[in-house]
């Protein structure tokens, strides 16, 4: 039988059922489905042995309509920020692909128990997968997150896309010098209108943290592990995605995570002390130096790579190890040389390690202590990208000898004097036993 | 009293008492020790309340004679190629760093225990820090390893730095297309004439592997907890180093580990089924292409930064999530156009991910679909060092549409089907309650 792009389908092939809608595809060979999971299947055309039109999946009826936001006495106010990403999202049923186009109002349709506990302001700020931030529109967020807490509310929620989240919730963390309420990115692995989505518990886990404590700092509210139990309350400036889909993809590094929110009980598990103590005033710096980069090292990297940078104010170089480069051997002199020129022009370059946990200690060897003396200056256990969003945000705002103090010294919790053994994959085990 | 650089000294100051050696420091007002730990420490001059010289450290007094190596009789026959790294470096009591410069003869008197096990034969390829490795160098060491096999022994163990290890691994894996011996890279995260010393127990672990075992391909061998009871040996190309110091750092990445060896009862538990087939010839290709990169994104990057890459045969793109990096909006759309550009003059650009764990899925959002239409292809699990070493080996030996073909391909292990949960940071957990 005949059947094309769009078309919800069952297929039998290779003694396997595949049920799903036909996406659009370069090969003629090949069938490309996409599963009622959400997930992706190619099938050969040669191993198929029937195809017929299945019952169609019931697309989303979400009511679009402006309700007028209903306060309950005795509620918090929050405010949730909607910035896109797969929390934002739903399945595009003519590709098969997720597409961002939930309109805020329509997700607090879709999760009606949010209504229950907080009086919720839902903000649009941007439609946009998380890659595509920049510097313009984290100040764009910083500027609609003052407002929403100046006109008086206990919390944020700013829903993102996960992708760059942490990058984000490091932006935030160090353009609020001073702050006086809670701010909670929060994002989902799989699409609203999804079964499976965490959308709906990694909400409510932000709310009752902000409701239930007195913290005042930003933090990323994600799943803790792949089951719907517990909501974690990640530090900004230390955790990162660690998984490409898993609910529970990030992760605190070099770090203990904030607090657990248990989604049944609702109860609040302090794991890190909160400071009590809270600034009077929102203090707001959203400049960014935009000659910026990161550049991470590989062996045989090219000595040109560097002269790519040339006129950046700062660079974050992801090293080896304990903070390393190739410099010191045949070809890679011409490294070493490209990196002192870059120094020498005013950059401020600083190091640290693609190892990810652990910290950068440049005095342990001698190429360490080499870099040291042309003035690349050690990033200490700060993560890649906290130490990128950091630069670019001291550049933009104080004077280049103030930025060199500062980015060695910790002023968000992006700096821990020292490691903890259970800040490690400690726990990781290899106790499957044979295949 | 006065003192100087290369003293061992007693310092107290703040409450607490230093002992180490005073090691060069550009500055006036601290003075740094290296402790007895091998650590390093700054001391404010204004807090010190008295320094005294101390009792020396007893100097490592290391015998160089040239001992015949004694065969005896019923032992397997293993080579120990050495490359340099912390595995074979020792404390510089001048200044306090470490250095590479032992003698291969002088690694085996340190570990006499070794030559209990093993008739060994020590071959010196190179002094290096790993970092400075070159495609020329895995050449080099690849070429020693067959000479080395042709001469009959039963098995290779490579010494190598920590910092660049897993690129080698991945290096020999694809340089080796058929192997039939097992070749053991083993480093050292503390000097080996420290008392914490990992290296004699990962030598130890890779002979009793090589010993007790059929395997015959390329695999890491390194502690597997802080703890002095297990060895870990790990896929060549699934591993990544994932800690500055620990000398647990290497962790099987979407995979799991091979085997764990015992050093106390010398049991090898077998975790991962091993391959029993064994070819009859090893056959080597040992070229790489030179322009190769990896580039690691960020957001806010600039469009000229993939400008650099003009010439290129072939790049990795370690973009976020699943496979994506800033291309549809605004400044963004610059970007873009360059990587049109490049994959039209020819480079072959592949995507990872710098989430680390799980794989590249770029069917799910359209950005991804966008850069998968002007041909980029999905780099699925691989791990981008991985990635780039598999890149660069198949260009220097494959025409380019066979590269195409193969890059997508699981050749040596390092593209799995299918990950599995446990194959994860599942086991990292919080519980470590309130401070």
């Amino acid at each position: 039988m005949s059947v094309k792009i769009g078309d919800f389908v069952d297929i039998a092939a290779d003694g396997s059922n595949y049920k799903g809608r036909i996406m659009p595809n370069s090969s003629k060979d090949v069938i490309f489905l996409k599963l009622e999971s959400g997930y992706n299947v190619g099938i050969n055309r040669n191993s198929i042995k029937s195809i017929k039109l299945a019952k169609e999946v019931k697309k989303n009826n979400i009511k679009t309509k402006k309700t007028a936001v209903e306060q309950k006495k005795g509620l918090p106010k929050i405010a949730i920020l909607h910035t896109g990403g797969t929390l934002a999202s739903k399945v595009d049923y003519e590709t098969g692909g997720v597409i961002s186009r939930f309109k805020p109002e329509e997700l607090l349709d879709l999760f009606p128990e949010i209504r229950e506990i907080a009086n919720i302001k839902s903000v649009f700020i941007s439609n946009m997968f998380s890659e595509e931030m920049r510097f313009e529109n984290y100040a764009k967020i910083a500027k609609a997150v003052l407002k929403e807490i100046n006109s008086g509310v206990k919390g944020i929620i700013i829903g993102h896309g996960t992708d760059t989240m942490h990058y984000t919730a490091a932006a935030l963390s160090f353009m609020f010098e001073h702050l006086n309420v809670p701010i909670l990115i929060v994002g989902a692995q799989r699409s609203s209108d999804r079964g499976s989505s965490d959308a709906a518990m990694n909400l409510v886990g932000a709310i009752e943290f902000i409701n239930k404590t007195e913290f005042h700092q930003v933090a990323i509210c994600m799943h803790e592990s792949e089951s719907d139990d517990n909501c974690i309350i990640l530090p900004a400036v230390k955790t990162r995605k660690m998984h490409t889909s898993r609910r529970d993809a990030f992760k605190p590094i070099n770090d203990n995570a904030i607090a657990r929110v248990n989604y049944k009980t609702r109860t609040v598990e302090i794991l890190k002390k909160i400071e009590k103590e809270k600034p009077k005033k929102n203090v707001l710096k959203i400049k960014f130096e935009e000659k910026v980069g990161i550049l991470k090292t590989y062996p045989n990297i090219n000595a040109n790579i560097i002269k790519c940078y040339k006129g950046y104010k700062g660079l974050i170089i992801e090293g080896t190890g304990m903070g390393h480069m190739p410099i010191s051997q045949g070809e890679n002199k011409k490294i070493f040389n490209e990196l002192k020129k870059l120094v020498k022009s005013g950059c401020i370059v600083v190091m640290t390690s693609q190892c990810i946990f652990g910290s950068v200690n440049m005095n342990v060897y001698s190429p360490g202590r080499n870099l040291l003396d042309i003035g690349i200056i050690s990033g200490e256990d700060m993560l890649t990208e906290t130490a990128y969003i950091k630069l670019a945000w001291l550049l933009g705002n104080y004077k280049k000898d103030i930025v060199k103090e500062l980015i060695k010294k910790d002023i968000r919790g992006e700096i821990k004097e020292r490691i903890l053994p259970d800040e490690y994959l400690s726990k990781y085990d290899f106790n499957k036993g044979t295949d």
